[in-house]
């Protein structure tokens, strides 16, 4: 039996000194990590943990750590696993980057762009913009800096495209939805990308304390979890009633 | 005797989830206010650490830690502790973000907005956007979003406005720069925010292991320090010659 789990953040760079990130601790991908070690350590052979630097992680001689840093990092790392082993569960729990930089540039730089442009299409001339700040630090005398992001590979799309029998997670982190909305955008990520399972919660329920989580399946049946502890666990049952 | 020290890096937020950040991991403030604590501990009476949430800190009972995310936050912690305490020394290393966000649009909206507008000049209408993204957390379906930044208050030129008296040391990091010029720079940093001592280091001799600082005072002597521990070593010795 081996497992992926995907946990933390993503961080995408600027410049060798910034970079656009996010809160994610990898505290999730942890307890879920740590309630399948307790459950089923004996069948288990190998968890490959794929985390940022400063995720937090399980330890155990089961465990391999795979640090990444950026989206297209994880990318190579999760194709090269599923092409390479057989993977029976994937747990995506990280919070990929939906964006990576594409260029910075300035808007007096953008400004002159525009000018001396003759493409009519004046969102692909902004889109496409080739006058930018370069160099390996960014000053930090530039007046109006400007980042240009664009969409990054979809991680959870090339689980089942490079590996169908495996088990898919998905996770999805909402803010300030009803259950009712986040049930429907979740059942579309299942859909969209053939998970058997997605864990959806609230941002705003985090917040207060009250990590209220639905876990549902491909039959439209949901669980409730509360916490992450209990999400973890749930989680943990659930996979291995599978087998 | 009471001491400041700002450590870590700032993060600036880009919606609930996303920020903007930088890889300071506090080490050298640490380290720093460890040398500090070992050498004088008698004469302290307080030090103050400002850093963020995930920042390595010491630990003291003369520590008092402030938790702080973004450079407005730093900006308030920094004017209260200035204006109602005496602070004798306001050692400065956090690593402060240059930018804030501005506004978050697309290609698409910044487009609209430069077709309807009358203003000749386009920078201008670059930087004042009102076409925006908005929510809490900005779906990751947007195509191509792009971030407006703009400066954040600088912090260090604060400290000798709101407490002349303070014994103010500075940092600055540059990237692949000669020591000449890192000296320049690091001197006109000095001058400009009337640092008593300033040091200066580049973020290529830090990759190579060889953390080479400056410290260097406003009479133009300059002391080479050789990583983390010796800087804060002979910060620290420095310091208290002053006294």
């Amino acid at each position: 039996m081996k497992i992926v789990i995907t946990a933390g953040g993503t961080s995408e760079r600027i410049d060798n000194v910034r970079k656009i990130t996010n809160s994610s601790s990898g505290k999730l991908g942890m307890t879920i990590a740590n309630a399948i070690l307790d459950k089923h350590r004996k069948e288990l052979d190998t968890l490959y943990y794929i985390c940022a630097k400063d995720s937090l992680r399980p330890k155990n001689e089961k465990v391999k750590i795979v640090e990444i840093t950026g989206t297209l990092d994880l990318e190579r790392e999760v194709k090269k696993l599923l092409t390479s082993e057989t993977i029976d569960y994937f747990i995506h729990s990280m919070a990929v980057s939906d964006y990576m930089v594409s260029y910075v540039s300035t808007a007096s730089l953008l400004a002159e762009t525009i000018q001396t442009s003759d493409n009519p299409n004046l969102a692909e001339v902004i889109k496409n913009n080739k006058n930018v700040v370069g160099g390996t630090k960014i000053s930090s005398y530039e007046d109006n800096l400007l980042i240009m992001l664009k969409p990054t590979p979809k991680i959870i799309a090339l689980v089942k495209d490079l590996s169908p029998q495996t088990f898919l997670v998905g996770f999805k982190l909402l803010d300030g939805t009803t259950d009712n909305e986040l049930i429907e955008v979740a059942t579309k990520l299942l859909q969209k990308n053939r998970c058997n399972l997605v864990v959806a919660n609230d941002l705003a329920n985090i917040r207060s304390g009250n990590h209220k989580a639905f876990i549902i399946d491909g039959h439209g049946d949901k669980v409730i979890a509360n916490g992450k502890e209990d999400i973890a666990e749930k989680l943990a049952e659930r996979l291995f009633e599978n087998d």
